[in-house]
């Protein structure tokens, strides 16, 4: 059976297993204060080109990453600006309104915020002698790429993190994907430029290569206080952080990360060439890792007996979008298997 | 200084200030288990056409009633649909979200909700494959009248009654300014009638002839567990309950929670045709308590040294959408007094 | 029937109710916004010899009130630390938890936290080097009175208070009774000494001649940001906030806050004697308006024909504790009644 | 450098990390609905002898777990009961709290509570008059071994058991180390008579042969509503959970589980004797794989140049009570060049 659901559905990456196998038996202190968290927040910090003022927090998964930094950087009568179709809008399952706070969900194009429209928003929101009375927006978050795959401009970027200058909010970027958006053919800002335009981001590894683990990037001196302490109060904290550090160090060793990201942007294009020379139709522009087709539901039907896809809505009465992932395991071989059966 | 702000600018309706007098010195019994809570929970059943399956908890003000009953009803896990427009979407300093629920904002028109949109939103929520990684929608919320004023008809309660029945979920009806909804010359429905089509509601007292005070119907033996517990913890339990109870039991003797609402719709309505006489536009067309007006910015700023009346939003550059309420204690000789002046 | 139930038996204080009834009808601003929140503030800073420094917030109810000061003065990631007999370990049906925080209960007597038990418990956890997996100790509540009628004496509350200033927490008094405290025969701290030690406290007005109402005193800058909007998350805004202000302005108009609660100790006392002369046992020695007497169960049975009375605690299989409150409305008539009785 | 500072300051054991090893290129499903956590699921309800009736849940950690486990079955107005040193009273930085559930605190002996104060507090908790007030109790949790190394015997469970049956609330049994507290010499009971005395309980993972990971065993039909969704919400859920599932298939394949546990509890009992010979005093007679000892501060200082063990308490001015852990990494050549140190 081929496979396209997601950008999960393999383990890790051989060279992060390999490390984890490597160090498996060393004795090292707990609750990530090993010298592999140490060693891997350091390449992250020089990948970024942060010094000093920069922390990295490692946790295991997205939501979990999305509810500690949005819940620890906001105030308890804050809430946090985010797409309508954001992550933390509509598939966290509550988790950010478990912590306590509002997700303000405004209108997008794509999936993607724009910066004048925040900026409306705030403008309003500042203007209404009533704003008391109303949820105070403390952050805006973002995703880089988007839930529909789709990737902001620098100058996008620039403009979001203008707005959020202006009014004094933290920009956070929620990276589950960061390598399949920095290795789009698209993409035209580095991981440089990204630290330096936001306050706090992450480097999701559950996606790209990692068993799980995703590296918070507090870029600017902002690290919460006794942020261990907080990560273990929403359950966060894992006894064994070396499963986290060791990950990360590994894919920050060399090129890694972005090499297995690029991969599968190359597997992605491939994919798109072959549904756009056999006449379908994309719901949207993807220059990413998540391909979204529109397929006919007889057609569908037919396909999903010898592949895995996902499905993502109803299009219209006869016809559904559904989602094909490519990942760092995606096989070449299993492309061309595909579009055979296309 | 003429003064059309809001409906909560008076203390209470005489009657009920001297029930409070009248029964300031007897030694009651707490936490609203005293004689005039128990009273007026039998007038309002009473006047609801409610048995022994109802039950009426008595609460001080709206955003409480609102976090209270929706984090009461709903299980951990769930949300509750309401307008984009509606109080709990926008006007309560994320109070829900504070108890840990999302509000699910769906698309409404002149501040109302419509039974398709809800039956759609839950018919592709419940198709969703993905569903388990959204909020579960467990309650749809509305307001009667809404926040603009407006008043859903018979035939749209009985409409979104009957998709909460479909998918098993409570209608909640929070009736802030309900005498004044009911009361309206446009009003079809009866209280009777909304009891029997609602879950639960609240019949608003704190704009409606008390000092403070909501109370709370639950339709069909549907109190949740440890109410009093619950109450506390959220931290709405008053030690004197009786405050709560001598207030409605006065509203609900005789006639007068309707006779004192009747009065605000009548300045109303005296209000609204002396802004048409006198060319104004209106930015909704309510039929209660609540009017508002489009004002230009330089009239508005002139109407302003006289004249006290609320802010509600920028029509244009040049003109200003503001409100003026009228409530029981609202003189005919105030309405007067405004037309000279416009 | 006589009625020594508790100290929230009766309605307002004659005075505080003669000014409701005079204010009722002027149209005043809502939210806590108008004149007469604002001269009660003022009043109340007064007679704590507070300037500008000093914040006034009428809050509705006691439990509300430790809910919002606690939880608007930690961070999200403190607890507090009270007595394990306090209101807020005990008595408030988890309403701190609620909001997110540990009440790390410390052994007392009689009601009352030690200096030095607090500086132990604050050494040991600064001490620990596990620390980040505990709960920070962020402030300490006490209650003056406490919840079993002993008061702290000046010394005492000097040395708790420069626990907290040495570990820079800060100390919140619970003054839910404070007039009785106050006004105590046994009391040897004044308003001012107090206000001068403690970072928050409130002045009890439900208990002591209000309808309801808690003047919460920040005295030192401290109050938090966004108040207006946080007290609304919390479900604790009243619209007409006038209510509590009113009420406030007459119990600070000339001495009438003491007095009445002097008239409460007053009544105590006799009541105090009267046992004694009898030859009742106390379970505990309360100089202020709550009395804990023990009574054998048979005799118990027989007075429960005639009086109202509080069970606090099972004593023995032979005795029960109960309580017996004075306040500002107790009639010296009932005391003698009582006697009788005895 | 010799470690005996935790049970987690390895890996996993290498037959666990060769299943991650094996299947690591596999494509499953995301979100623990893949063939390993089924797989394994299957065998640990085997090995508990529990059938259709029993539910499995794999979670990463055991604070995450404490608070999903109580939070998803408690009540939202109730709290848990625990003992005053219970893991989810001390060490999880307000987990249980920030949940919004009070952690009844009940004094204990050795780690353990008597199902006779348990009961004590359940009567005189029913028996209050004032109970609607306090925080209703909704479950009692124990860990199995506790936070001190001891163990509750058969009898001692069934006491237990016997009370929760009584007031029907469930007991939660924290198997954080519950290997090496079934293959304890001392131990009376088995997992099957465990799994039958309790309503829920956890396999811990983490701290016997994983890298992470809690098996929640659900014993009796009580796996909470939509419990994805839960776990999701708690930013719980892992999206590769085959990381979990692989380790618990591994884990209880064979016996791997109990002889892995069997082993550390060899190695703690070596120690017990090396450290019993050369005299050292313990501070609790613990039968599993935590030992505490009473060490003499200069000792200390001189034994941390070449040994790693875990501060626990000061024990008097000159002494200080020290945690030395064996695990199932523990190698006897460790156990005897500790021997030479002491």
């Amino acid at each position: 059976m081929l496979t396209f659901t997601s950008d999960y559905i393999a383990g890790a990456h051989p060279q992060v297993l390999a490390k984890l196998v490597e160090t498996n038996l060393e004795n090292l202190s707990g609750y990530g204060t090993d010298i592999y968290c140490q060693s891997a927040a350091e390449k992250i910090k020089a990948a970024c080109a942060l010094g000093d003022e920069a922390d990295v927090v490692f946790l295991a998964g997205g939501t979990q990453t999305n509810q500690i930094v949005i819940s620890t950087l906001l105030a308890p009568y804050e809430g946090v600006i985010a797409a309508q179709t954001g992550h933390v809008s509509l598939h966290e399952a509550g988790a950010i309104e478990y912590s306590g706070h509002k997700v303000i969900q405004l209108e997008c194009k794509n999936g993607k915020l724009e910066a004048g429209v925040i900026r409306d928003f705030l403008r309003t929101y500042h203007a209404d002698e009533n704003k008391e009375q109303m949820v105070l927006p403390g952050m805006v978050y973002i995703s880089f790429p988007t839930e529909y795959g789709t990737l902001y401009s620098k100058s996008e970027l620039e403009g979001i993190s203008a707005v959020c200058k202006e009014y004094e909010i933290p920009l956070f970027v929620d990276g589950a994907r960061l390598g399949y958006g920095l290795e789009s053919y698209d993409n035209d800002v580095t991981l440089q430029e990204l630290a330096a335009l936001c306050d706090v981001f992450y480097i999701g590894g559950t996606k790209v290569g990692a068993l799980c683990g995703e590296a918070v990037v507090f870029t600017r001196g902002n690290l919460p206080k006794h942020m261990s302490a907080q990560v273990k109060q929403h359950g966060g904290l894992l006894a064994k952080g070396r499963l986290l550090g060791v990950q990360f160090d590994a894919l920050f060793s060399g090129n890694l990360y972005f090499e297995i990201s690029r991969h599968a942007i190359e597997m992605a294009e491939k994919l798109k060439t072959l549904f756009k020379e056999k006449g379908y139709d994309f719901f949207i522009d993807s220059p990413t890792n998540q391909q979204f087709v529109i397929l006919e539901n007889g057609r569908m039907k037919e396909l999903e007996k010898e592949v895995n896809f996902c499905f993502w809505e109803k299009f219209d009465d006869a016809h559904t979008v559904v989602r094909f992932a490519t990942s760092w395991s995606t096989k070449e071989e299993d492309i061309e298997a595909l579009g055979k059966l296309l």
